[in-house]
């Protein structure tokens, strides 16, 4: 009888969605390594091949594009994000609207796939207009395009070109899935007493939003902007190691190797060049040279949050939307994850607790 | 290598909460026996020694009545339930009521005692103004008195008892904490990235919220219902048995006696003797009755659920209200077994998947 630390090694789940191999630094979706995907495909293809199983056809891949691009939210939802504090934290905010989406929306488990379609819609509405509440902008609804990514970002940005929008469908489809991290268990645990699934999404934002988990990808790119300029960054790391401190953006529990999505981003940064984000990629490729060099014999490089703040900055998000676009682009894994819980018939969570407390006594 | 199916026989923690016992039929918290605990105590002297580990001293109860009785929320807060459909699902509301609060309370892990207090104070009132909304009532903050169950009742109800708030206390004592369900799990997952306090309520929810986990009180007592007159409970009962229907409020997966809880429950159902419960209370026992006749070998009895409905519904409450009810009394027990584990220091919880799909693929 002992217990199972942070569940560690427990194994909660089989899955057909995605392979990791930390040694190698290999990720695949459904077979298909990462780079194969960002290269040739779409989100909304990527959004077919986890929920059912197989790339789409020209005629599924219309369907798709369809129903993912059904962007109404009720005006209420909109309405609720407005009653929040301007400075909320993002997440909560969206944590808010997900929740209050369950109230409104029937998506349980029958034709969960076009369901789960039909969230990831609204999850685009509610992350665009987290930004535009927050920046004081009057609300949008995103307007059906050619492709999901672009549709998201004008309902942003008056300007958008098209290494944007292929920046921005890459990282949708980056950060779609990384098996079952804290977040995805808590959505499995909703998902097993067949809740809906924008409970389900709200429980994963509900441990995302914690410190340990979320938030990762802000925190290295507010290291960038502490150090400043490219000069500064040996001087910096050096007082960072010296300290102690945590140095964020640099290893990963499970990739003992590059990254395989820290490369993409990198990539992508570079290819955006943005006047923006420039000066941070400059600093970033400092660090990442001095920090590889300092850490050589352990094995740890950057993650994929060590870049993909860059990318997100040079399209012109701030800071504090770094985790909501993360969040925007796991809720396809979260939802994937939860139709195979529920369908593959795991049952209902329920672990133990192991009684170490007082023996009887009397009031 | 081999899935843990709904984490059966996982040890999640270790805790010093609750001690059961299912094939006795024991049920203590902090080592006090349920019963001994409902006949002696107050919520908020439960509430203290599932936090603190003791029962509290009279100075230390006035100061625990004081912070629990803190019933304010901010009234964008109440704005937001009134933005749900009326005939939104009673914990779907919770949950966002929840989510929302979370961007107004800094409920960290510094002090987590008295934030547990807290928010069990502003829990009262989400779950009094959920019931005034879907009244049409105006809504309205609980204020304080000698008791959490009297304040409570008094912002639901123009005319309150004494008999239903000893009646209201004892339910809040009962349903405080089972060790780890789904939604106690949710929650603690949530906890262990160190999110905030209304997000692990919020997690635990919206695992509540599904039809396997939460609702069987308001099942058990729909049956009642359908049933209609004592005289009908036989025939019904071999209905249900012949068709091979889900019969609700039998049986445990713990308990293998009889749950000491019902015992409780029935025994209030009895005392409160209101117009509006007795002809419910009178199809009970005698369900009770054909019923353990019935699984007599099967060590199958009423479980909490079977009564409790009764109780709530003798003090005046609809049948909507029952879970709301059991999830505020159990507010209590998901913060102490969050504080618990992020004390105790398990870790981010990260379970992992076994990779049983496709080999690898080309694009």
């Amino acid at each position: 009888m002992s217990v199972s630390k942070g569940l560690e090694n427990v194994i909660i789940k089989a899955t057909r969605l995605t392979y990791i191999d930390g040694e190698r630094g290999i990720l695949r979706y459904g077979g298909y390594d990462i780079e194969d995907l960002v290269n040739n495909s779409s989100f909304e293809e990527v959004a077919y091949l986890m929920l059912y199983g197989k790339l789409p056809n020209s005629l599924e891949l219309r369907k798709v594009k369809e129903r993912i691009q059904d962007f109404e939210i009720p005006e209420n939802v909109i309405h609720i994000l407005e009653e929040l504090p301007k400075d909320a934290d993002a997440i909560a905010m969206m944590e808010t609207a997900f929740s209050s989406l369950s109230s409104f929306y029937n998506a349980y488990w029958i034709g969960p796939r076009e369901r789960a379609l039909e969230v990831i819609g609204k999850a685009a509405t509610i992350v665009a207009n987290i930004y535009r509440i927050k920046e004081g902008m009057p609300t949008r609804i995103p307007e059906p395009s050619e492709s999901y990514a672009k549709s998201f970002l004008k309902a942003i940005f008056s300007d958008v070109s098209d290494m944007e929008i292929k920046a921005m469908n890459a990282s949708l489809i980056l950060y779609a899935d990384h098996e079952v991290p804290a977040s995805t268990t808590a959505d499995l645990i909703v998902a097993s007493t067949l809740s809906d699934m924008y409970s389900c999404v709200a429980a994963a934002l509900s441990a995302l939003k914690g410190p340990l988990h979320g938030g990762a990808a802000e925190e290295a790119f507010k290291q960038f902007v502490e150090i400043g300029d490219p000069s500064n960054v040996e001087a910096w790391f050096n007082k960072v190691i010296a300290e102690k401190k945590r140095l964020m953006g640099f290893g990963h529990r499970v990739y003992k190797t590059y990254d395989p999505r820290s490369r993409i981003f990198k990539k992508l940064a570079k290819e955006l060049k943005s006047e923006r984000g420039g000066k941070y990629l400059e600093i970033a490729e400092k660090l990442e040279e001095v920090g590889t060099r300092h850490f050589a014999e352990k094995k740890i490089f950057p993650n994929t949050d060590f870049y993909s703040g860059i990318v997100f900055y040079s399209i012109g998000f701030p800071i504090y939307m770094f985790t909501p676009l993360f969040a925007l682009s796991r809720t396809l894994g979260w939802l994937a994850h939860a139709i195979e819980y529920v369908e593959d018939d795991y049952g209902m969570i329920r672990p133990r607790a192991l009684y170490v407390g007082s023996e009887k006594r009397s009031f």
